[in-house]
């Protein structure tokens, strides 16, 4: 069985389990204690180098990388549902993937790493960056439900976590009525499931 | 014809253009003026709302991301020689990528670009996750030639510039032996191009 190590407060580990849920994929869930660092014990870092969950173990294959697990189940278990296989298609789909790991990451995510887990960071700088992300959020919302192609995909799913967990940085949601909306419309979709602020 | 947006100093504009170029895709390359803020023009912003380059423009396809472009023409253009189709193949190349978007970013991008541009950034934790990224390089290559698959990939050449370019960022590669080989490596491959710095 497909196994997930994860964080319960972690967005990019809540990107993965969103993901299976709406998939509908079986697995079990191995919860790591972050306090006692258990992730950088060497059991975990023979699975990633790098230290950081999540990690997805599918029999023999390992990915690391919230995004590359996402990629990997929707190409696995998605049907092309999720991720199409043509270039146009998939490109419009990686975009919103990068805009996740950098963009929103440095935006909403850090704000919330400051407010919530007190990680020393440049909150000012990511509070800025947090407001031209949902200013670009909103205008590209403004005329559609989805990201992209008219459905939910992995994109979505990639940024959702941390735009709907902005509060938690203590950023407001209410100036952008289109991002609360596509919030909204996510909590909807079948096999939705939430974590702690959501 | 295809047209690349670009700067001529960006490791992730420079990514794009070796891949161009290692794929003998031909196109038209359009320098951008990063003094006076072109980019950030209503001409370029409605390319990218998010206000940066790279940007592909191919008919009436247009992507933004440096790595989401790498994916595109990949795709298009690479005849699964440079990304593969099957799940756990994709998987492992699209760990690499997003390494490049999040740890080099953080890394060996971040301290080059507090050097060479005098960007305010935190130069200290820059340096130190530049060491931890270059750790896990040199081991990961050191019974290896390429990142994964056994051949070059869009994985390489997403982490190339700014390994390659460390340097600029007052990073030595001296003691990663494997890195230092793996650079060299690329810079072999039929169709590389460098750029300043490289």
């Amino acid at each position: 069985m497909i196994k997930l190590y994860h964080f319960e407060l972690s967005g990019n580990c809540h990107k993965v389990r969103l993901m299976l849920s709406l998939l509908g994929v079986e697995h079990e869930q191995i919860l790591l204690d972050f306090a006692t660092k258990e992730h950088k014990s060497s059991k975990y870092m023979k699975l990633n180098p790098f230290g950081q969950l999540p990690i997805l173990v599918d029999g023999d294959i390992v990915v690391r990388d919230s995004h590359a697990i996402l990629i990997y189940l929707a190409q696995r278990y998605g049907n092309e549902n999720w991720l199409p296989t043509d270039a146009q298609s998939t490109s419009k789909v990686m975009q919103w993937l990068f805009t996740a790991a950098n963009y929103i990451r440095q935006g909403p995510e850090f704000a919330r790493l400051y407010h919530l887990f007190q990680i020393p960071l440049d909150v000012e700088l990511a509070t800025e960056k947090a407001a031209e992300v949902l200013k670009v959020f909103d205008e590209h919302l403004s005329d559609r439900q989805w990201l992209e192609l008219n459905r939910p995909t992995i994109a979505d799913v990639a940024c959702f976590p941390y735009i709907a967990l902005a509060p938690d940085g203590k950023i407001s949601l209410d100036t952008y009525p289109n991002v609360i909306a596509w919030v909204e419309r996510i909590k909807q979709l079948p096999g939705y499931i939430g974590m702690p602020g959501l």
